[in-house]
Formats: C-alpha cells, structure tokens, sequence
C-alpha cells in the first residue's frame, strides 16, 4: 500500500514545524511539490531549507504544475471546484508514480485544515477510485495562531466566539454574532470598509519569515499606514500574504 | 530585565511541539506551573516528559495554587475575571522570584491563542505595575487543529466561514451566518440540541493523547454513541477534554 502524509509545516517560521512533522518529513521516500508558478521567495526557500534540514539523504522530489486558475471569478465556488479537479488529476498522476510501500508526503503550508485544499483533493482521487492509497494528516501551526502570538493576544474574549472568513466574505458585512473576526485571503483590504467603527486591528504580513511586518491599533489611526505598508510590501515583493484580527467594542 | 516565554506545547501529543518551543524550553531557567488541583493525568505526565527531554540541566519549577473557581457560576464573565485577577496575584509572586536576567516560561495546552488567561494575565500584571518584565509568546497546535487532523477534514469550505464558540453559546442557539462550527468547553453536550438537523460531528476527546477517542457522523446516527463513550470515559478518567466540529448541510 502507498501512504501518504500530508504534513502541516507551520506559516512561514522553520521554527514553527513540530516534531511530529519532522519526523514524518525523515520517513518520507518523496515529497510532492506543486509549484504555483508564482515568485513566491520566502515560500520556497521554506520548503527548500526545511528538506535540506530534515529529508532523509535519497529522498526524491516529485515537481507537478499547479494548474492555472482565475484570481477574480465571477463563480467562486464552481472555479475552485473545477480548478480542484484539474489539480487532482495532476496530484494523481504524481501519486501513482508512488511505488507499492513508499511513503510521499505534501508539505502543507500552516495547518492543513484552514484554506487549503490538499485534503479535500486526496478524498476525491480516492472517491474516483483510481490508485489506492491511505493518508494521515499532520496538524501544523497557522497563520492564525502565528498572527495571534506575534501580537501577544488572544483569538477571542472570555467565553466567546470568534468567527474565521475570507476577505471577499468581510466585505459584503460584518458577520453576524461576533466582534472578533480572524480574516484571510484579502486581496481587497476589506478591513476599510469599518474604519468608522469602534473595531481595533491586529494585522501581520508574511508572519514567521525575515520579512515578517506587524501592525496593531485602531482601526480608524492605523488603517491608512497598513495600506502603505502593504502596497509598499507587496510592490518590493511581487506578492503578499496578510492575514489580520478585527476587534470590535474594545481591544 | 525579566523575560518570560508563554509556550504553546500542543493538544497533548509530545510530538506537537514545535522546534520553537523546544528552544524556547531549553533555554528557560524557571518553569512555572500552575496546578489546577485536579488529577488531569495525562496532562501531568504530558508536562512531566516534555520538560525531561527538552529542559536544560538545574532548571527550576515554582509552583503556584491555582485559585479555586466557580465551575458553574450565574455570572460567567464577572466569575472569570474575579478569578484572573487572583490568579494574577498567584503568577505575579512566581515572576516576582524571577532574578534578574533570568528567563521564566509557562507552558499552555494547545495553542495560547485559543480560551486560555495566560496572556491576559500577564497583562494584567503589567499593566499594574508591579514587577517588571517582558514577553513573548510562542504559537502551538491548537486541540481544534488535532481535531481537524485526527479528521482528516478541513475546518472551513471553499471560500466560507466558521465560528469557534464555547458549549455554554451553541447551548443557546446555532450560531447566525455559520454553517461550519467548533465546540470547545463544553460541559452539557450542547451538540444533543441539534439531532434532528442536518449536521455531520467530527468529535475527539483527550486528541494526541494515547486516550484519544473519535467519531464522526451523522449527528442525528452517532450523537448516542458520543454521549455513551463520553460519559464511560469520563468516568474511567476522573476528566474529560473533548471538541468538535459540527457541520450543516452536508459532510
Ligand atoms: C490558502 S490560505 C492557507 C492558510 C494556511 N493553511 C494556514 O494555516 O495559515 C492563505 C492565506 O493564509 C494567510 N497566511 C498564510 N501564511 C501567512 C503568513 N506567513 N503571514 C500572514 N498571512 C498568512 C493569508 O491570509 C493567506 O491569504
Ligand atoms: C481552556 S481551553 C484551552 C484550549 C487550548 N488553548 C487549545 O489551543 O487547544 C480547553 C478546551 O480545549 C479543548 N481541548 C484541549 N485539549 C484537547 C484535547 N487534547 N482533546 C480534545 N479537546 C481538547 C476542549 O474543548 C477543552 O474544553
């Protein structure tokens, strides 16, 4: 049987990978990359460092390309759904070049159960019933949790919840029931649409690498000084990813 | 100065630990442990082991009683804040033994992030101005990320949200806007409430430890099954931690 370990590497920090993904990390005989075909430096220099440190020696890469899909869909959910199965057909392919009793591994960036779709691809090659396979999941620390500790704070307040969405969902309202809203996936700069109201920030751009950038305050003070720095970031980088906590009624 | 390092160390698997919390560990002079007076084994023994095979040689261990606390109070908020701030006076004495220079470190289950007072606490230290000290809080695996793990599932659908809330709110209603819910400190199995919708459980008790237990289904199937193999564990236990994901509309 071929098993698969799809490994939570945390968000960016070699810091933030537990001992249960080095070790599944040694015992892998492959590791499956899918390149996104974007310049995405820190990422890759992640992942390079990581293998170097923790792959045993022999161990193989197997490179697929990550198909392309489009950035602003009119149809979010059926775009992801077909670009999903474009991307199985492709992880498949690379799984079934697995021989009988290898281990392979994805290396996941964060924690496989936020915004990623690894899992739900592995469960759609098994459901069409081509190579066999069995996998485990390798929890890891997200950028959730990262954002959270750099600003030495709490995801909610006593007792209460706290809701995680995307940045195209926080632009159409604040959600119902929650004053704490963890947003990712922004690539419209959601957050300006509540500078009116008494709601407090914690923003963090590439949390955990050399070029980690923190901002914290209310939101009306700082909104303007993280879209500057943002944009600056963004422009000297070729890309970002932010991720930030709205806080509303007090910080 | 003082430096203190609030540790994330995982859900209860010593193999969540990040290489981060292992330097973190090792470099600590003093540990301080807050005993809760209860007989939470594996979480003695998870602390126990960690600390032997990551803290350097002539380490120190202060500990502090851990006030007692209304388990059920009328007043939830007012409780837990008349509890943080004794507790408070607890941890300022075992900071206040720190000498000069010297590095304390607490070590918090799961992730630090997620309903824990440690980071408040400290706060509140602070900002009373008693003894001075800095700090610094490490990321970990949160329960909510173990579960998801154990799982194998995500915690959001593509592009949508959830919510992480406690057993005492989705006690009083299925949270608005979400469909996709975590549970955490729930003492009344509030998920019972819920049998006759269409929800799938993704429920884990004691995740990472080796008394970890999980079941997953239709709530309407296994919501007896859970609540038997809950109860008979928590009997043979003395405790119970467990956490679950409820999904509506489809698993
Ligand atoms: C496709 S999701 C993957 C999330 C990942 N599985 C995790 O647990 O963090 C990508 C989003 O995660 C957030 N993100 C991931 N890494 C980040 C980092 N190092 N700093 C800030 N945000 C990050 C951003 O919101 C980004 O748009
Ligand atoms: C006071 S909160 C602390 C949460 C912790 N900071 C974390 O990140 O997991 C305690 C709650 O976390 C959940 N929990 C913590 N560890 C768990 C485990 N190993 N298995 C199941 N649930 C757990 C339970 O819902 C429990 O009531």
């Amino acid at each position: 049987m071929r098993q698969i370990d799809v490994i939570g590497i945390g968000a960016g920090d070699p810091g933030h990978l537990t001992l249960q993904a080095v070790a599944a990390i040694a015992r892998a005989d492959v590791f499956f990359l899918l390149d996104k075909g974007e310049a995405k430096d820190s990422m890759i220099r992640l992942r390079r460092d990581i293998l170097a440190a923790h792959a045993r020696p022999g161990h193989r890469v197997a490179e697929g390309r990550d198909p392309d899909r489009d950035r602003t869909p009119a149809d979010y959910t059926g775009t992801i759904a077909d670009w999903r199965t474009r991307r199985a057909a492709v992880m498949a392919g690379l799984i079934a070049d697995l021989a009988d009793g290898e281990t392979g591994a994805f290396l996941v960036w964060g924690d496989p159960a936020l915004y990623d779709s690894t899992i739900a691809i592995l469960d759609e090659i098994l459901s069409a019933g081509g190579v066999p396979f069995t996998y485990t999941v390798v929890p890891g620390v997200s950028s959730v949790s990262a954002l959270a500790a750099r600003h030495r704070t709490g995801l909610n307040r006593v007792g209460r919840p706290f809701q995680v969405t995307t940045g195209r969902r926080l632009a159409e309202g604040w959600p119902d029931g929650v004053d704490d809203v963890v947003v990712m996936l922004d690539a419209q700069q959601a957050f300006t649409a509540y500078t009116g109201q008494d709601v407090h920030i914690y923003w963090g751009a590439y949390l955990g690498t050399p070029d980690e950038i923190a901002v914290e305050g209310p939101l009306a003070e700082v909104a303007d000084e993280i879209l500057r720095v943002r944009a600056e970031a963004r422009e000297r980088h070729g890309w970002i990813m932010d991720t930030y906590l709205l806080r509303r009624g007090g910080s």
